[in-house]
Order: structure tokens, then C-alpha cells, then sequence
């Protein structure tokens, strides 16, 4: 462990959790700056890795212990769910922060546009079918949002219903977390400029054809009122049981940097200890010698 | 990428999946070393973290490719079966191996006794739900298997429904492979002594607490009738379609670089491109440009 770090995480002033919770009240998210780097203890992007990989030993410690207590009474889990337009890292979030962990522990889901079953029942059916199981570290790429993010940006749906569903979401989430289940949120608040370079590399670079999609400029050509969508949600679901942060994504070693201490410092709340042992230590320490 | 591993990799008769493919006919599973460290080429247990290192990329590489092609027609996916007695290292290969790949393109499963559901379907059914989808690395942790294992040793059901699950499982597997799920099998051989000394470093580390179950003592006192159960399931469901390999368990560091060669090998063997373009790359460029 290093010396800076333990005080990042010792001191509530200085905690990136604080630094990055969104404040409560009205938000407008375009007044977040998406290539800040607050608090990280390095000198820049050449030190992204290196920070990123002394946090590792603390997460991994972490996360087995979340799974380690599976079994026990009013078992924890913690489900991240990872927002953000096209290209602000929801991908690579997983890949280098969630791939640091042992995939044993991990339920992650990636929602696409509903299917016609999806459709036929409530919005938060086929989210209820996803969420971890006691002792997971859930992870949901795009989530129960996107029911009022495009969902009102392209009037999916009455515009009452949609009016609806930001109460709804609140109520899910407090059932959720009296569950057991702590609910973390990360807008990855990445700059339009940032996002056209983005897709630029995904079509200059054969090896990432695969992840560019022409319907992504869609969405970006409605970028404003994606904009002031995600502000609305932020204003309404951001209540102390289950916050949003907000990521500034246009540097991806500090996103990585950032949501890894984040949930660093939320398991860390949790206080989690190793599960006593459910068996008779002495007793089975002589049946294993003796067989 | 390391010289060393280029030529073991392309010079077949120096393949780790030559030299641990468990060999067709009768099977004796006790004949095989449990110690062993064939084609390693570091020296020794100093060398096994390094070594397991050096083969990331490469892994990240050819995990990567087989996700980017995963909407292409006729994409192919890789079903990873982990079968051992308890403690010789399903969940550490998941932790070590699996764990250095994308979670995005990874399903995992861990098979525990059947719930009713299951036990009120045929033994296969609750082992279609769990298959990958194109493009998935998929892992079985324990899987069809356990029913001509446990389902053999503890005479789970009669001897002739038995007996015919070998030609079933044969069938189930050709059936698999010719959707385009190449189905690659471990059996992870550790020792009866070294599953002892697991078991006492479990009961002694409160942090490993957690993995002890006093009802594993049961099966290891069925150690030779496992051995039998194994010795059938190798010598019957081992066909060139989805082969076993014979892992030599006793040493993690050596389970690991195994494995992970092993699936480095079988990958290259699909020979997978990146991906086409599905979009005009011109007219996306000008787009791209203009928005």
C-alpha cells in the first residue's frame, strides 16, 4: 500500500468520493469539466498505469471479501452502473477496472435496445432479472437510465410515463439498497470534441472497426438534449442511498484511476470483514489429518 | 511476444496441448503425474508468475478477436470445461487465467448440486442455458460432467440411465461444436496429498475460511471411485471434436501457464482476423468529419 493513497482515502476532505459526488439539487452536467483530474496523485497520463496498478492489491482484497461473506446473514453486494454517451468509456471502464478483479465474483450485464419480451413488460423488468446476487460486484453497461435518457430523447414513450419512471427509479433503488445492495452510479462525462476523436480512431484502426456503429451519430447529433436528459436525471435520482458521480472521462487513465477508488473507498464504507469460519476449526483440523 | 514461446507454440510436436491431450482409449487417470511441469520453459515456481505474464497479451489478443467477430456469420465462441476434486484449482484458473481477460466477452457458470427445477429436467438442460454466445469465452466450472462423476459414485440415479449419459454427452458436444462452440476439457489432476495439505491451508488462513466445506471430506473419501469415475469419463467422451486435457494440478504456477498456453493454442488454431468494416469507411470518415 503507499502512503499517498491511504491518506487520499483517510481524509474525507480529500476523498475522491467527495471530489466527484454529484452536488444535490439542480444539475447541469455540461458545467462539469470532463478533462479534469482531481486528486489523482500522479503527474499525468504516464503515470496512469502505475497508480492505477498500486490500487489493484486493494480492490482485489476487496472484492474477495464482498464474495468471501456470499453466505452470511445479510449479505452486502454492490452494483456500479456505468452511464455515458457513445464512446465515453463504458467498455473500457469494464475492461481495465472490473478486469482487475477475479471474474468469479463479477455479474455483469450490458443492456441493449429492449427486446419485443423486454418490451411487453415494465421498464424495470428485465433490470429486476440482471441485479447481482449477495457477495457480487454487479456491474450494468447502460441500466434502468436509459429509459429516460433515450427514452425521452426520442419520445419512446407518453411523455407522463417517462415523467414517471424518475420516481420509479427512486423507489427500485431504495428496495434495492434495503436489500443489501449498494448502489453506486458513474456518469462518464466525456466533451463532444473528445467523443469525434473517439470514433475517428474506431474507423482508422482495423482492430476496432468492430465497436464503431453509424447509428452512434444519431445520438451525437441529438447531443444537447441528451445533455439536458441527463441532467434531469441526475437532479432526480441522486439521493443519498444510491449517488452519482461524475467521471471526467476525456482522459481514460483517470477515469480508470478515479472509478477505482471510488469503489475502492464505497467497499471500504462497507467494513467488511473475512466470515468467521461455519465449522468446528478444531474438529476439522483432526478429520483432515486423520484422512 | 518471446521467442521461446513462438517456437513452443509452432512447433507441434513441442505443443502444450501435444503433450497433455489426454491420449485416445482406456484411460487410467492415476497414471497421470500430478507433479509434473512439461515444456515450462522458465525454472521452477520463481518463474511461474513471470511466464504467465508474458502470455497476456497474446491471450488479450486472441480473446479479443474472437469477441470483435462475435456478429460476423457463422462466429465462433470457446467453451472452457474446468473439472477436478475439490481444491485442485477450478476457481484459482478462473481467478488466474479468465481473470486476465476483457469481462466483456467472458461467461462463466459455476455448476452446484441441482435445484429441483433442474432435477425435474433432463441432466443436460440446465447445461444448454449456461452455453456461450458467438464470440464468448465461455467457463464451466464443474458441468455435464458431474453426472456420470457424482452422479456415478454416489449411484444418483440407475445404472443403465447412467451408462447412457456418456453417449448423450458425445452427442450434446458434437452438437455444440457444430453450432461453432469449440469445446476444449480440463481435468485438473492434483494428488489426494496435496488436496490434504489445501484443505489444512484453508482451515488455517481465517481468510480462507470461506472456501472450506467439512462435506468435501466426503468425497475425498471416495478418492478411488472418483478416480474410476474420471478414468470412464476420459476414456468415453474424448473424441478429436472436444478433447480432455490431462493438467498437471499439484503446482498452481504450472496449472496456470498450462492452461492459459493451452488456450493461447487453441485459439490460434481458429485462425481469426480482425473483422471487416460493416460500414462504408469513406462516406464514415466524411461523416465523422462534418459532425
Amino acid at each position: 500500500m503507499n502512503d499517498k493513497h491511504e491518506k487520499v482515502l483517510d481524509d474525507p476532505k480529500e476523498s475522491v468520493r467527495a471530489a466527484l459526488r454529484c452536488p444535490r439539487g439542480e444539475v447541469d452536467v455540461t458545467s462539469f469539466p470532463s478533462d479534469a483530474t482531481p486528486l489523482f496523485p500522479g503527474s499525468g497520463s504516464n503515470d496512469g498505469e502505475k497508480e492505477l496498478k498500486e490500487l489493484r492489491p486493494r480492490l482485489d482484497d476487496l472484492q474477495e471479501r464482498l464474495y468471501a461473506n456470499s453466505k452470511q446473514p445479510r449479505a452486502r453486494s454492490l452494483l456500479m452502473v456505468l452511464q455515458g454517451m457513445d464512446g465515453s468509456g463504458k467498455g473500457g471502464t469494464i475492461r481495465h477496472v472490473v478486469g482487475m478483479v477475479d471474474p468469479q465474483g463479477v455479474r455483469l450485464h450490458a443492456f441493449k435496445a429492449p427486446t419485443e419480451e423486454e418490451l411487453a413488460h415494465d421498464f424495470l423488468w428485465r433490470i429486476r432479472r440482471e441485479l447481482p446476487e449477495p457477495g457480487q460486484l454487479g456491474i450494468f453497461d447502460r441500466s434502468q437510465y436509459e429509459d429516460v435518457l433515450i427514452g425521452r430523447v426520442n419520445k419512446l414513450a407518453r411523455a407522463e410515463e417517462i415523467e414517471a419512471r424518475y420516481g420509479q427509479i427512486n423507489d427500485f433503488e431504495a428496495e434495492v439498497t434495503t436489500r443489501g445492495t449498494r448502489v453506486v452510479k458513474f456518469f462518464l462525462n466525456v466533451s463532444k470534441k473528445e467523443q469525434k476523436q473517439r470514433f475517428l480512431d474506431r474507423i482508422n484502426d482495423p482492430e476496432k472497426y468492430y465497436k464503431y456503429n453509424p447509428g452512434d451519430l444519431v445520438s451525437r447529433s441529438h447531443w444537447d438534449a441528451y445533455m439536458e436528459a441527463y441532467g434531469v436525471a441526475l437532479t432526480r435520482c441522486n439521493p443519498d442511498y444510491a449517488p452519482w458521480y461524475v467521471i471526467p472521462a476525456d482522459k481514460k487513465w483517470y477515469r480508470n484511476w478515479a472509478i477505482t477508488t471510488i469503489l475502492i473507498e464505497e467497499l471500504e464504507a462497507m467494513g467488511m470483514t473475512w466470515p468467521p469460519a461455519d465449522f468446528d476449526l478444531q474438529a476439522e483440523r483432526l478429520r483432515v489429518a486423520q484422512c
